[in-house]
């Protein structure tokens, strides 16, 4: 089945959807995006999903080419041509060509579209963490900024983890891809308060009518007595946090109160 | 005259030459370049500037699709197709297409280049800097990251400056494209020692028969007092640095130092 995206407004092929070398995405590594999936052809959380893409835009002082209303008929344009009801898709507003490889002109709208189908037994896997002392730059903003990331994949593979925590100046901070929870030991949801990516399932957590979430510096020495830890994120919804540099969290096994927010946000999503 | 770009190998028209939206660096921000300049035809330094291409992509766990001689006859077969005698050259590693968006597998390979003639009366008129604390991530490595860079500059601009200086930790640094260079009230030369890219026109004056050149910390309260500051690239050799934050630095006038280094630089290069 051919897949299309959508670039400045019109569909294009997938294997045809190309941007200038010149763009400064290319050149100087300047856009923003933002992901949100859709279950049974429905988008889960999207207009917290744009009103973060915008306010990316807005902090980088980008021009979202389209109104939120425009946008969404495009979102819906692609939905309807690709035919993909469990889905990611993915805003990303790159910097655009720019005459003098530098100044920011007229950027460039791409939106695309991935099947994503979600594996439920991941839950019972969970991840093993490896710390790593880093601050993200403009942490708040969702930048296309994953340079120490993919740089770091090497080094995750060697120390036996899955992903990567970052901590700076004693405090926990974030995943590249995702935020990070601890059930501490008296029993309370804890996140980090600041110099992160804000995530959309994050704030549905800490918004929830049915949880008392704390938003809180976590100093990385209260890992080791943390009863459970969690990562959320679009793609992951809530993933237990098994293994953190070696050492076992908790049980060593997904907690209760983790499966509990999980099982509440997969009827909220609706997932199957 | 229609202008080439090299793509992987191939010859491609300036207005054609085009990535996947699916590349790396347009997903994720990840690649490397570097940056050299032609002279009458000529290449200047060169070797530098591959030693430094090989160098970053190699910190970035990214394989250079050619060899250094092949890589040489792809530069001087683009130069003869563009037959443009006073030229910037950019190499460009992009992460390449990534089946997961995420992981490294292929990295692409864009060789592109642009007019590029030195304006002498530049030197004159200098330039005017404000300070701003940053310091770049991977600042060793010459990534593609400029997202502070180009969002400075509304803030750049508003301070009626023409550049950003940057510093952290009570430490100057450098700006987003050059290095910073001081003669202190000594009268000494001094260039900061870590935590920056090692530019090839500052190898240059260090390395500069007739020059004794000291590398070292430079707290910002130095910047007060210093006799003369000026900032050196491949685009700009070296260029006065007149005013900081408002203030004069030294007379306000290009210093005495700083003109031989820079008439010095100009003989070696064959600038005309």
């Amino acid at each position: 089945m051919n897949q299309y995206v959508i670039i400045n407004g019109a569909l294009v092929a997938k294997e045809e959807a190309k941007v200038s070398i010149y763009d400064l995405a290319v050149q100087r590594g300047y856009g923003i995006f933002d992901f949100f999936k859709t279950i049974n052809g429905e988008p889960v959380w999207l207009d917290d999903h744009l009103d973060r893409f915008y306010f990316s835009a807005a902090e980088m002082f980008m021009k979202v080419p389209v109104q939120r209303s425009e946008l969404k008929k495009l979102l819906w344009k692609l939905m309807d041509k690709n035919n993909l009801p469990n889905s990611g898709v993915r805003l990303t507003l790159t910097g655009g060509e720019s005459t003098n490889g530098y100044s920011l002109q007229c950027p460039s709208l791409l939106i695309s579209q991935e099947p994503l189908v979600y594996n439920k037994a991941l839950f019972e896997t969970g991840i093993r963490l490896v710390t790593f002392t880093h601050q993200r730059q403009l942490p708040h903003i969702k930048t296309i900024d994953y340079l120490q990331a993919i740089r770091l994949q090497p080094f995750i593979k060697e120390k036996g983890a899955q992903d990567i925590l970052y901590h700076f100046n004693s405090t926990v901070l974030e995943g590249p891809r995702w935020n990070f929870f601890i059930v501490d030991e008296r029993g309370e949801i804890c996140t980090p308060a600041t110099n992160i990516l804000k995530g959309v399932t994050r704030k549905k957590i800490i918004e929830h009518r049915n949880l008392h979430v704390k938003e809180i510096e976590i100093h990385p020495d209260e890992l080791a007595t943390t009863r459970e830890a969690f990562i959320t994120s679009t793609t992951k919804i809530v993933l237990p946090v098994l293994n953190i540099d070696g050492y076992k969290v908790g049980t060593g096994k997904p907690g209760n109160i983790t499966r509990e927010i999980w099982q509440q946000l997969m009827v909220e999503q609706k997932v199957n």
